[in-house]
């Protein structure tokens, strides 16, 4: 059974137009009108592919196909519908498109499955709007609820998060928005891997073995500032200098250690006073150090106090605040053997890597047997309107997505 | 012949109180209602020590003691009137005060000098009102003039040099500003040193050899932003990983080679994009590079190019932009020997240093003998309401100060 590139090929530039006005590429963030327009135009698709769709009580997208046997728990396959701000074409509603195509071949293939086929689009992935992330997949596990609703904010209108609904059209009636456990019995995301190694190793898929456990942590090096011209070189407590090496220490040892196990980013860095004539008496930055494997995250962050350790011996005073933990989170096994044997079964190539970003299956998998499989990026490209993944990557993530559901169908069945 | 230790602390004291308003220590920017009244004291002050007052059409402050012989240059000695804000309560006033004992002890002593001697205070040394700096000194040796009144604005208030100055009851007119060269025969300025080595080492005096040249550079390096979990370890172009190998590597060939010879100090960096889930994709950054051989100044400006090339063979790309290039400014050699001369009589001690930072004596020093002596600050501390000269090192540098205008007197009768 084949997928139609050019339904997918349709399916995403018709969404790339379906946009608030941003600078550059496209932008829907949720509960804007734009968003609303690009949920019409997906159950319009859905409709087209044979599903029947619904809205739940905070804005999440659903398109069933029902199975032969009405007593079984879906399978359930998609992604988010939101969009950063000035996003590419592809994070997120790649993996809702693929879906919908899968349900589109199920349909025209005669052999319906005996599970019904839920394709989801969830709304608040990307935490633009209330600077909450994985919103919809939380409501539908009934991770968060009517405290929510309440308590989120926007970051821009500061608008809550029920005012932003009413808006939107929504009442706030919660009530069918916690799906219970036993009504699914398989859950899988299809997405972009917004890394470089697919592409580089020339690999159409990728299994996800684990999203990664990801630590925030805030170090603050103390010095001394002073006058750039009159502290002779080595009577210095330059902040700066200090951070530099525990920075660099860091970052060998990860690159030497744990390469492709594990990565670590100082992304944002502050020197105070910060000017060029002053010697840097406070530097703050932040690490943020993400793995798979959560014993990995925990020697990574005892070589931090290490770290710390050694340069409070050259007289600065180093603080750790840990911002967030979370650890990583493993995907179903026999999911991911079903994504496998699926690839097998096309030909294609693939590898298991673990996921850098965090996705909705994160939570998912906390109630239910999830698995992810990953698109190549062009260039590793993503959050940004340069995004882009093949069509014909797509029709052959679609197809594997297809087999796996044909293969789960079969073994859930039992 | 003895300084008065309590006149010194008295003066110091009460323009510690002549303040506009500020959170801590004192402030009296040019041309302010504060400078107004700490410029009243000082001619006060001056009359008391049986000095002549004037002020000249920028606001430059003299007292004038005449010698013996009419038809001789004046020998000069002061330091600048205003402060940066939130200052200390000695730099620049200390030299001031200082010189203005020192003619009390030349008129007190019953031998008066040859030569005539002026105690100067300048205006605008610290550049916080105009964003310019040594404006009196500059004004006086004829290098600014009337283009400069409507070409320098006020940083925070916008007002032309003209306008501030106006408003201060200075009518504009600057006839008689700039000094001609055979009025000045040498120009003495005592300062705090605003660094830490002769508290370390004991010392009384600071002989300057010369006033740092100064090179200030931005750099500019770019590699690849993109998300920090996706993108493994070696594949990678973190623009602030390159950054921080360049100044470790700099800073380290500095402290190994020129050590008390030299200084740098990246004092400002800035990541883009600037968040702790985002790989820097940019980092610019200052270097401010001083020293008093210029031979010296030079080879660290081509080990920065030498740092740049290295850092592009790792697939980044670094940006050199020079920023400012200033020279190092000698001292005038009889004049240091005149001052340590007189540290032998007192039977004080005493080293030779360069200045790390920038004086009125550099522009003196351009037109006329000019010499620089500097006070131990206590910890090094400058530009601070902490700032601190003991008041009995403040005697030892007005006894020195005074026998060094003897010593002068003598040789430069010849």
């Amino acid at each position: 059974m084949e997928a139609n590139r050019e339904r997918l090929k349709e399916m995403i530039q018709t969404l790339f137009t379906i946009s608030e006005p941003c600078e550059a590429g496209v932008q829907r963030q949720s509960y804007s009108a734009a968003y609303r327009r690009g949920v019409d135009y997906i159950k319009m698709k859905m409709r087209e592919s044979g599903l029947v769709t619904r809205e739940d009580g905070v804005g999440n997208v659903f398109g069933r196909l029902e199975g032969t046997k009405a007593s079984l728990p879906a399978i359930m396959s998609g992604s988010h519908l939101d969009t950063v701000r000035c996003a590419g074409g592809f994070d997120g509603i790649a993996g809702v498109v693929c879906a919908i195509e899968a349900a589109r071949m199920i349909k025209d293939s005669g052999h319906p499955l005996k599970h019904p086929f839920t394709v989801v689009g969830t709304i608040g992935e990307e935490g633009t709007r209330f600077g909450q992330v994985l919103l919809g997949s939380q409501f539908m596990t009934g991770v968060f609820g009517e405290e929510q609703l309440d308590s989120f904010t926007g970051i821009r209108d500061g608008k809550t998060m029920r005012e932003a609904m009413k808006e939107y059209g929504l009442d706030g009636d919660l009530s069918g928005v916690c799906i219970p456990k036993e009504n699914v019995c398989a859950v899988l995301e299809l997405h972009g891997e917004q890394g470089p190694v697919l592409e580089e190793e020339k690999k159409d898929i990728g299994i996800v073995n684990a999203i990664v456990g990801i630590a925030w942590l805030e170090v603050t090096v103390t010095g001394e500032s002073n006058h750039s011209g009159t502290v002779p070189m080595d009577r210095r407590k330059d902040a700066g200098i200090g951070a530099y090496e525990m920075i660099l220490s860091l970052n060998r040892e990860l690159t030497g250690k744990y390469l492709r196990k594990a990565t670590m980013t100082a992304g944002q860095l502050i020197l105070s006073p910060g000017s060029p004539n002053c010697i840097p008496g406070k530097c703050t930055f932040t690490l943020d150090i993400r793995s798979g494997d959560e014993d990995i995250l925990k020697a990574i962050l005892e070589s931090v106090k290490r770290c710390k350790k050694e340069l409070e011996e050259t007289g600065l005073k180093v603080e750790l605040r840990t911002l967030s933990y979370r650890p990583p989170v493993l995907m179903a096994k026999n999911i991911q053997e079903k994504i496998e044997q699926s690839c097998r079964t096309q030909q294609l190539s693939w590898r298991y890597m673990d996921s850098g970003a965090g996705h909705d299956a994160m939570i998912f998998a906390k109630k239910w047997p999830t698995a992810m499989l990953f698109l190549p990026n062009r260039d590793g490209i993503s959050h940004n309107p340069a995004e882009y993944i093949d069509f014909d990557a797509m029709k052959k993530g679609t197809e594997v997505l297809y087999e796996t559901l044909r293969f789960l169908d079969e073994s859930n069945q039992a």
